[in-house]
């Protein structure tokens, strides 16, 4: 908050025209939208090949397109070294010597917990310099109990502790740990790493696993990649959707999710749809079971997250 | 289809300037919305005492504001007597001798199934006259199979066939009728009943019981209501969702819900997360463990549709 308030009086009184901002995940993102609107020539500089790693990078390159037709300058693969000041200007600069004159600069390359309390206190620290936890959200310290971004995050999927800082996920960890502060007994559910971002006029949303992580934790993954329309198409409006969806290739559970689409398409619920089913286990096959809602100026009878469901189904069985 | 093209047809020709339609479902509330977009003066008699009676008439109210604040004279409790003419105009007229003259009247008043062809042909007929299918979709008599409008659709909660004639159950029918036809092993997993239909600009949808329903079904059932806005108040745009979620009071079993709400709020595919979480069996506190997607210009830590499931778990546990 902090943070973001000095922002906000920098801009009144220094009037900034040219941002540079460092690391393209939501917060860069975000950021750029925001300077862009109010007027600033923006910059986004991002490390990895392509913007918001969190997405496979065929997803992040609509959300770079988005970014370029709204004038914000993308430079991807960009290892920022150090940020300089020539004349009145700051100067961001990279171990390749490439210059971007800045009267603003952001760094936004990511989040680690503020656990040094913790730590200071002699509680263990896990995954990414979180505090350690139980599903109980108890530490590993005798009635002392942790929640939010400050601590690890028990994934579903991958049913082990990982550090995953979300709002979502420290109100569900807040209420775990109050109500077994005061006698309870309840376990966090888990996350599945749900995540949704505006940037301009596009959604990107993703939820549970991608071929990676999914590798990495003994799946053996199938991705396929889908563009289906929001809506019936001769109704006016409709929108191409990019979908990409991942399951496990020898039991056909569904696996993870990605969509990337006009913020009109109800993209962040469509990707609800996928973490509900991957809450509770569902094969990608019985996504095509669902009983979801229907009519011509909201979607097909074959809803697109089901389109995808099936493509992924005939890859599968080599149809 | 026929209908629809004979009603273009005469609109281009007779230019008419007065509709009268009778029946407040998703066709009549569809054409209102159509019609006044053309720029006829529409009225709307349904027999109910209010519009839209798939939903609680407490919702059904916000869509019956919809068409009022458009311009569309809606009359409910209204039993059409019959259609005559007087002079140049048709007059529709009420058993208690009102009188609506028109240009145009639509009678949109429910479906019935088509299924002539298999009477004549002997096939036994079931709910509402409607084709009697197993979950193959064979009929009783052996080699013919139906699917669709005509044929009664197995409800997923009620466990039984009902007459509930959607595109959505269409589609999920004829793949499992083809599939056995040729051979398959396949069984319609049942619909919950899910339907969404847009009135100008706002959206209502529903899936799964509600009180009646459930009650005749042996259920226990309690019904909450919410409004709740569609994302964070403090991100531009934000507007009220109305929310009904109904639960099973002894088991805690998630029965239905119905949400009305503008047609940006994504309505459509918040229903279909109840959906989702119905076609497992979920109960109304898992809902809560659900990892949704949040961004503050979309939704809120906790979405609505888990904010009503808080509600419900309050009110049944008395707190």
């Amino acid at each position: 908050m902090a943070d973001s308030f000095a922002v906000k009086q920098f801009m009144a009184v220094e009037q900034p025209h040219r941002a540079v901002i460092i690391g393209g995940g939501y917060i860069g993102l975000e950021m750029a939208d925001a300077l862009t609107v109010r007027g600033l020539a923006v910059t986004l500089l991002e490390f990895a090949p392509e913007v918001l790693t969190t997405l496979d990078p065929e997803l992040g390159a609509h959300i770079r397109a988005e970014l370029t037709s709204r004038g914000v300058q993308v430079a991807t693969g960009k290892a920022v070294a150090g940020i300089g000041r020539q004349q009145q200007k700051l100067c961001v600069q990279t171990a390749a010597e490439e210059r971007w004159a800045a009267d603003l600069v952001l760094v936004a390359a990511g989040a680690r917990p503020a656990s040094a309390l913790a730590r200071t206190a002699g509680i263990p620290l896990g995954d990414g310099g979180a505090i350690r936890v139980k599903r109980t959200m108890a530490t590993t310290v005798a009635d002392i109990f942790a929640a939010g971004d400050c601590a690890e995050t028990w994934h579903r999927l991958l049913n082990r502790n990982t550090y995953m800082p979300l709002g979502t996920t420290a109100h569900k960890q807040g209420r775990v740990a109050g109500e077994n502060m005061v006698g309870g007994q309840r376990e966090f559910q888990g996350s599945l790493g749900t995540q949704v971002v505006k940037v301009f006029d596009r959604i990107a949303a993703r939820t549970g696993l991608r071929d990676r992580g999914a590798a990495a934790a003994g799946f053996d993954p199938l991705t396929v990649a889908l563009t289906a329309w929001d809506h019936k198409v001769y109704y006016p409006g409709a929108e191409g959707i990019h979908l990409r969806l991942t399951g496990d290739r020898s039991t056909g559970r569904l696996l993870g999710a990605q969509i990337v689409g006009h913020r009109r398409s109800e993209i962040s619920k469509r990707i609800d749809i996928f973490a509900a089913a991957l809450h509770q286990g569902l094969r990608v096959e019985e996504m095509c079971d669902l009983d979801l809602s229907y009519t011509p100026p909201l979607s097909s009878p074959w809803d697109p997250v089901q389109l995808a469901a099936m493509q992924w189904c005939a890859r599968q069985s080599g149809t």
